[in-house]
């Protein structure tokens, strides 16, 4: 399955300069390529106590995106799921590990507790004061002879982290950060396995099913179960993790394991919130991830006021997601105004007479606007205009007729209403606009123009681009000079589009052009026939 | 494919719900469900212009994750791909806009500009100030009619967001949103489609192939490309980009198109700055997503002094990865003091005799702790122990043998090395340890007892747990009384191994309870023949 990589001894250290790149100069690391891969903060002065963690790679933005300030001091990186060296974690040490000492903080699995371990002892050798804590977060399974360190282990880079920000002695840190290793407990869940760099995909997981309290390495998960949906997906895992909650303040690390969209995380989440299981969140956000894994992971961890103080620290790295208390969702009432106004209906026999006889022009031209329509389109461009015009002749009587500024807006609402799709739209847009106009002292001239702007930005179409546009541009431009000036630059601008072979809006533009040759747009058309027979009335 | 969801239709409600109940209240919702989904600011006074944007769902973070201060006012979201309606827009637009009015900052597709265009006009209607801008910086096509709104409209979210935290009016906001407009690009790649919820996945791209400029709706890109790695991939792109590159400040947005990994996407991060394409960065991370599609785009802006420190000013929506100015990775010396210190030789008979004797001991014992061992394990342990005695006894002569703090380290340093594998680091660690011990004042059975301490907690074994610790436990603590009782003490742990049937710690944590019973750890095994032939040779 392809990646976005080179070579594949290359991923990590590529990956690694990229994210210094983007760092703004925050991070630094050890000239030690390729076998030693330190990632560490460029401001620090070793004052204070040094967290140092880090691991197998693949688990990004875990380690290295969370150096920085309230965080951790430096990240040592192996390979894709591969242990760094003894070397690279003294490294590490030695590069950052002051008067004040360092905390090593290892996930529980063997390849790591015994490079960082001997590192360790090395670096002790050298002088250096180094504590070391092992996560075993996992609770899969209760009797598991050796838990493995999952996403439990942000929890102990974030308060560790702000208690050396804030001066903490290394004792008391190592101290707390067993505290918290011997509280948390995660569990995760996936739906598919993680493509590991180079390796085809497995396919474990078959369709249906879940895995149930699986690592962080692609390892199969301790059982598959039935799949059936996000809330029971989260309530199993909830049951796992009930034993490990107790009174207080407790709050849920949601941890997305790869590929899990940010609308599935927000649905489990919203389970999460209904269970009433934790007081307060850090996520949902990828932080200890299996590469492309499509699962997620929940951490608990019952905390005390200083824990809680110590998590709610603002940091500036962008992998953090920072924690929130958990509340129910704030909805409010909807505003006023929705509903358009119905208007008061008023009589005027010369819009009257106008109205109905645009309408009759095309309920006249339904078939001859749909013959058109079927050279380019789905052939109901005059069926659809022919029923908005039967609709709007029988609810005539209800309409403000002497108001121009009421009548405007109260025809757009009715075309939205009954014509529907695009042209309705685009129609109430028309018709608003020229209301707003009129309710703004333009005369009806201006208004119409105002109305034809605002299509002509809305949907994005100008005169050339094959649509009404081309006909009612230059009729509105004709008008001053009256009716029949109007019906004549509507029907020269509506014949005009027969020579335009490509449609930039609407439509039409996703048609070939040799299906456009030769005929009117039927838009453009529609228009060109209701000047036209306007004209027509007047002159007769 | 299965995804963490419940019913299809629940989904974006859902969502919202899960978002809402993990921003700490921060965001609230109007109650419109399931037509009407708009979030917006919990604390918003109406005192400065609105920012409204939305769409479809399915391309979160955005539009919800970006609503907050410093960026949008509110969010209108559509169904999964799919337009909010006109009723859902102005209910969004007649919440937040005040006196000063309010900005639409909509992507370029049809339903989208329609749908908000209208809700503008009625939002008009009802007196409220209304501006619209239409994002369309997709640049796939040099011609294309319509270029779609992608990843670039986050330029205007936060630009205009600054500038309306600011109380800048609207006309002022409006005017630089267009400016951005004009100016910004952006294009896509993927090497997979993405999963509609509820949809089977469409295959599209062959293997070995990528699409290039697609869209965030899973419609397929302009063309399918060769796909040869990263570096090549990030090169076509800058390619199409490179047409809108000015001189001066630019700024790239990275955006994660959905299951990109972090570790690719920093490998596409190391070849942009590389490329010395632009000044800075926004990113890498998912901000307009395209649901889970495997892909990324690259979205450039020229920027203005004034833009620049618009898009610098923090803001607390952890959506919002931040900007950082691109720079070469800063790469520091490693430290002093990663190779051992070569000890300087010295002699010691008796010191010398002893270690020769367990040398002797360990070669003579490999038959039978390798046929130990393949009872449980691999069938090497006696080979592996063997090797490590043959190598030590050849090196002897370049040991510190008159200076135990200097010995054990040095000990350890070449067990590490010739014996590899775990065993070598555990010794190692127990070795280092004990010289850690020596160093600090400790008699030689305390520095024993201090090493076994450490690999205890290192390697996570304790009596009872079928390690070399049942036997090393019992004899260090009888060694007081003579190495005869240590001897007897060692060899009831060893044999008390073949009575643990349930190993929770080292490989035979991993081996059926079948498989242990009945013979002894051949570690332990190993420790008791060594004790016994040790006090042999002082009684005899």
């Amino acid at each position: 399955m392809a990646q976005f990589v080179n070579a594949k001894e290359d991923l990590v250290k590529e990956a690694i300069d990229g994210l210094l790149a983007c760092s703004g100069g925050t991070l630094s690391r050890l000239d030690g390529y390729p076998h030693i891969k330190v990632v560490y903060r460029s401001d620090w002065d070793m004052s204070r106590v040094a967290l140092i963690s880090g691991g197998g790679s693949g688990h990004e933005p875990a380690h290295a995106g969370f150096v920085g300030p309230g965080m951790l001091t430096a990240a040592v990186c192996g390979e894709v799921f591969a242990s760094p060296s003894v070397e690279a974690v003294l490294a590490g040490i030695l590069a950052v590990a002051g008067e004040a000492g360092c905390l090593l903080i290892v996930k529980n699995y063997t390849g790591d507790r015994l490079n960082f371990g001997l590192a360790a002892e090395r670096a002790r050798a050298l002088g250096r004061k180094v504590e070391m804590v092992v996560v075993d977060d996992d609770v899969a399974l209760p009797d598991l002879p050796q838990p493995r360190g999952v996403a439990g282990t942000l929890f102990v880079h974030k308060i560790a982290g702000a208690m050396a920000e804030a001066g903490k002695p290394l004792e008391e840190i190592a101290e707390a950060a067993r505290r918290i290793i011997a509280n948390v407990a995660s569990i995760g869940k996936s739906l598919d396995t993680c493509t590991i760099p180079g390796s085809p995909k497995e396919s474990r997981i078959p369709s249906g099913k879940a895995e149930l309290g699986l690592g962080i390495h692609g390892e199969p998960g301790v059982e598959q179960v039935d799949f059936s949906g996000a809330a029971e997906a989260m309530d199993i895992l909830l049951g796992k993790l009930r034993p490990h909650v107790q009174n207080g303040a407790c709050v849920a690390l949601m941890n997305n394991l790869g590929s899990t969209t940010p609308l599935e995380m927000s649905v489990l989440c919203h389970s999460l919130s209904d269970a009433n299981f934790a007081t307060h969140i850090i996520g949902p956000a990828p932080m200890m991830t299996s590469l492309d894994m499509h699962g997620f992971s929940v951490s608990i961890l019952p905390v005390s006021n200083e824990e809680l103080e110590a998590l709610m620290v603002p940091v500036p790295m962008a992998a953090w997601p920072g924690m929130q208390e958990i509340k129910a969702p704030n909805v409010q009432p909807l505003p006023d105004g929705l509903s358009p106004i119905e208007p008061i209906p008023s009589a005027n026999t010369q819009n009257e007479a106008t109205i109905n006889h645009v309408a009759d022009l095309l309920i006249a031209a339904e078939g001859a606007l749909n013959e058109l329509d079927a050279k380019s389109g789905d052939g109901d461009t005059g069926s659809t205009l022919a029923t908005a015009a039967r609709a709007l002749k029988t609810n005539l009587s209800k309409m403000p007729l002497a108001d121009l500024t009421q009548l405007f807006p109260a025809l757009g609402n009715e075309l939205s209403q009954t014509m529907g799709g695009s042209s309705g739209v685009i129609l109430a847009i028309y018709f608003n606009a020229a209301g707003d106009a009129c309710a703004n002292g333009a005369p009806v001239h201006q208004a119409l123009l105002a109305g034809m702007k605002r299509v002509s930005d809305v949907g994005g179409a100008s005169v050339g681009d094959r649509t009404m546009i081309d006909a009612l541009a230059p009729a509105l431009a004709a008008l001053g000079e009256g009716l029949s000036a109007a019906a004549k630059a509507a029907r020269e601008g509506a014949d005009s589009t027969a020579a335009i072979h490509k449609a930039k809006a609407g439509r039409a533009a996703y048609v070939p052009s040799d299906n456009l040759k030769g005929h009117n747009d039927p838009g453009a058309e529609a228009v060109a026939l209701v000047f036209e027979g306007l004209a027509r009335s007047i002159e007769g």
